[in-house]
């Protein structure tokens, strides 16, 4: 029955072994493996290299598309992965990348998750997962827990139940975000008398039912790129996402969430869900989550929060009130792999009701049987990995004190860094810190000087100007590998409301030092002396500006 | 700066040492570790427990919704984890395992993967992940070049081009059927004249824009069950997903999709993408490819193959006819964790097309900016791993030749055990194997006799009988641990279409034995003996039918 056919070095054998025979000991595999285990951040350190490759150069490694002929031995794959790939990957774990929400992980998740791929468990059923099921709805529940408080019955009774379900793990904010407004959008065109429910007959039949002109989803102007994703993959449209302003902390104004609502319903436009952001992605802000959830209440809306980023702040006893009001809503996005320190893949989304994902439950014959408590039946995903098992080992393991110590670190670091950045005269902190994101930029003395008189057009050309070195450093500072920030564009209400490049820092990495931060602002002032055309420029329209003011 | 406060146990000085010191080399968790990459398989036996605990025991251990407030060691808990969720896990990589798509994975994905969670990238951006994007674009090159088999210099131009995209790595075959029913749904509404497209707009204006009445994706009625999720989700609704007949061997009838498509034109109803199936999930089989493609083509509609399971199969040269037509899809699904042999989590939707995904291209101001080759302005998902590294190296490492022999043997090994089941007097065979997939079910010989000349009531009672069998063979089976099949529901056209449950067997993991397939038959033979009720009412129908013949 086994093939005899032989294809160049490969035999069925030679093949059988990789399924269960490892490496020797000495083999390379085993040797990065080692230094990984005994200590992970010098590996990284070891193994990245600081220099930068333009990504050309490095595309010339991956341009065949030809899947090769001939195997590989393991180990020399291994030495080409460390060349090629790993030598030129980032290191986000570095105390000094403080530019994205990634961060060093606790060396014991290692290999902790090499038991988790080992096991290969798929959680869409219990036959191929078994006890990572009740794992899996045991983590949804202490999540609940954590956001809404409910009482030990209240757990007993719904977090094992074959018919509800308190969230969905999923891989990430983004398909979170997306299962909960699909949700909000099925149960505000559910079944109703002949007409069988949007998840049945569909959008346009659902409309045309309830006689809406349009569906909305309203949501702060600074929330994330990936709800007009979901807008779109929900039939609903991009236009149907509807921005809220915001205020000079951009935060949701409820004023104006109480006009677009009024707006709305005059146009014959449902609003089946309003979104408030616990930690916006470019400047780290909360939403008045409480004064949004009355509104909803209000208008029968339903309330999700994405607290991709800032929920892990709920750990915190101290700073939790940040996110006061977050236990009214109907929903809320958690990303475990964001500040509860779990490696990249593990996305939540919460409902506050067991029965709320009833409207998106599905079924099938050779799984997900009615009655049976597979998790597939309630999220969007079919097949998915054991993450859950990493998030429930960090709970134990760190606890929630511990992670109450990290999350407040994190905060205070970001106040830290604000604080130094203030002491500065030639850097201005653009958005202070409310969770521990905080956002800046490079002006030099003269041009802060100059900015203070300056007329509408100056200062517009010395905004474009200062733009520009923004980008000059940043990428600058990306390229010669020390340290990463991040930079977006805002548009700041001090500068009336004009587009604003910055500086982006995320200080969740709790490796990251008082020292490292000082050394992040001193080499931006560094590199802004290698851009002299730049910085002559400024000199000499701040000069002028100066001088006419001397002159008056 | 650093938080003074202490909590119970934990200190903040602690709390560094769990991101920067691992454990001794004698602690429980290096012990599991180095166990693990000694022999994968033998740890697995080892902790794996065969004995089946209840679920509503195991759920016992994982009830609590409090996240602790005390810190617990990394060895303890380590202990606590083989104790609750490691032995109670299933063995998805033992060779008796055959139920699912699940097999035993090469040991060298282990370490790699150890290096792919401690090097944390996110795809999403290349400031995340770098020479990870480059990596995973070649990846999707590469099953590109395996579905379509373009020229060289298509790919030199189009594979790592800004504004263009091959396909989307994602978590598994949901997400990628949903991405590509998005992209076909977004093309057939997408802007024209005044109309923005149905990104922009919504489903309900482009419905009225376009002026049809409603959707509908074709697809065989043995479809998997996600792409009523996907129905769902793009607003489409489950009714819009229309069933195609199928013929005795589970493939879509050509005549039949034709008469559909005249039906739903005259209904006003726009068919806007065609799904066949390159290996069905309850009995493996392949649609007619390239028959579809002409109806698609004539109908200019949208050709998507669900090859999820089945497109490892063009790995090999001598099977891949098996999916011929497969290069006229517009797009194609594959999941690498299935028969490619890669852990949990690794899906992929490749285009034929370099400017397909354009309709769903989201852009955002601090990441993914217009003519950055980040990967995430053509992903459903946000954040993402570097699973792509693992798909990389097993491609180098076992190489075209080797998945060749691994997917021969699977298909050789699936026909051996229908000629097995065949062979035996008490075995039904109900389904053939195209792939590696076969259904059966256990019928004694003197029930077979029986059915012969059963009257349809007789034949509708034993049938019922041999179902509550099944199901009570392949219960106790799973529960007794020593093998697993699964067993779903099919209507075959020998039986009438009368409902009839049966196991599924599919035969992916190359460490199953022709032994293990006959203990398998063995051991279902001997559980129906403890069924004796049953037995006892099935040998008495039979009796009877037997009698009254011979009395004739």
């Amino acid at each position: 029955m086994v093939s005899e056919q032989k294809i160049a070095d490969v035999s069925f054998e030679s093949l059988l072994r990789i399924f269960t025979i490892p490496e020797g000991p000495d083999s390379t595999l085993t040797q990065i493996e080692e230094g990984l285990s005994k200590n992970l951040n010098q590996f990284l350190r070891e193994h990245i290299v600081a220099e930068e490759k333009p990504l050309h150069e490095i595309e010339k490694d991956f341009s065949s598309a030809v899947i090769p002929e001939q195997p590989a031995f393991v180990s020399d794959h291994t030495e080409h992965l460390l060349d090629t790939l790993v030598s030129h990957s980032v290191h986000t774990s570095s105390p000094s990348f403080i530019g994205h929400m990634t961060s060093a992980l606790p060396y014991f998740l290692m290999p902790l998750s090499k038991i988790m791929i080992a096991l290969n468990q798929n959680l869409v059923k219990i036959e191929t997962s078994k006890a990572f099921t009740p794992l899996e709805r045991q983590v949804l529940g202490m999540l609940h827990k954590l956001i809404y408080g409910e009482s030990e019955p209240f757990y007993s009774r719904w977090m094992h139940s074959a018919n509800h379900s308190l969230g969905a793990f999923c891989s990430g904010g983004t398909i979170a975000n997306i299962t909960a407004l699909w949700v909000a959008r099925n149960n505000a065109l559910k079944a109703q008398g002949d007409f069988l429910g949007v998840e049945k007959e569909g959008l346009f039949k659902a409309m045309k039912h309830y006689g809406y002109e349009g569906l909305a989803v309203l949501v702060s102007e600074r929330g994330h790129y990936s709800l007009k994703k979901a807008a779109d993959v929900l039939g609903i449209g991009q236009q149907g996402l509807v921005a809220v302003k915001t205020d000079s902390h951009n935060r949701i104004c409820p004023e104006d969430l109480k006009a677009k609502f009024a707006q709305l319903k005059e146009n014959k436009i449902k609003p089946f869900a309003v979104i408030g952001v616990a930690g916006t992605t470019e400047t780290g802000n909360v939403d008045p989550l409480r004064e949004i959830a009355q509104i909803c209440q209000q208008e029968s809306c339903h309330f999700h929060v994405d607290a991709a980023w800032g929920g892990a702040t709920l750990m915190s006893a101290k700073y939790r009130s940040l996110l006061d009001g977050v236990e009214l809503a109907d929903s809320v996005t958690i990303d475990a792999h964001k500040q509860l320190y779990i490696p990249m893949g593990a996305g939540m989304v919460l409902f506050k009701q067991p029965d709320a994902m009833k409207s998106i439950e599905h079924h099938a014959q050779y799984i997900l049987r009615k009655g049976s408590k597979d998790l597939g039946s309630h999220t969007l995903e079919g097949s998915r990995s054991g993450m859950a098992m990493l998030v429930y080992a960090a709970m134990h393991i760190i606890s929630r004190p511990g992670y109450e110590l990290l999350i407040n670190q994190s905060i205070e670091k970001a106040r830290y860094f604000a604080d130094l950045i203030k002491q500065q005269d030639d850097f201005e902190l653009v958005s202070e810190p409310e969770l521990c994101l905080l956002t800046y930029r490079y002006v030099p003395k003269y041009v802060r000087n100059a900015l203070v008189i300056a007329s509408t057009e100056q200062t517009t050309e010395i905004h474009n100007l200062l733009n520009e070195l923004t980008k000059v450093i940043q990428k600058k500072q990306r390229e010669t590998g020390l340290s990463f920030v991040s930079r977006t564009q805002l548009n700041p209400i001090q500068w009336t409301l004009r587009d604003t490049i910055v500086f982006r820092v995320v200080l969740a990495n709790p490796l990251t030092t008082t020292d490292v931060l000082s050394s992040v602002l001193e080499e931006q002032r560094d590199i802004a002396k290698t851009a002299p055309n730049l910085m002559a420029r400024l000199e000499q329209v701040s000069h002028e500006i100066l001088q006419t003011k001397d002159q008056k």
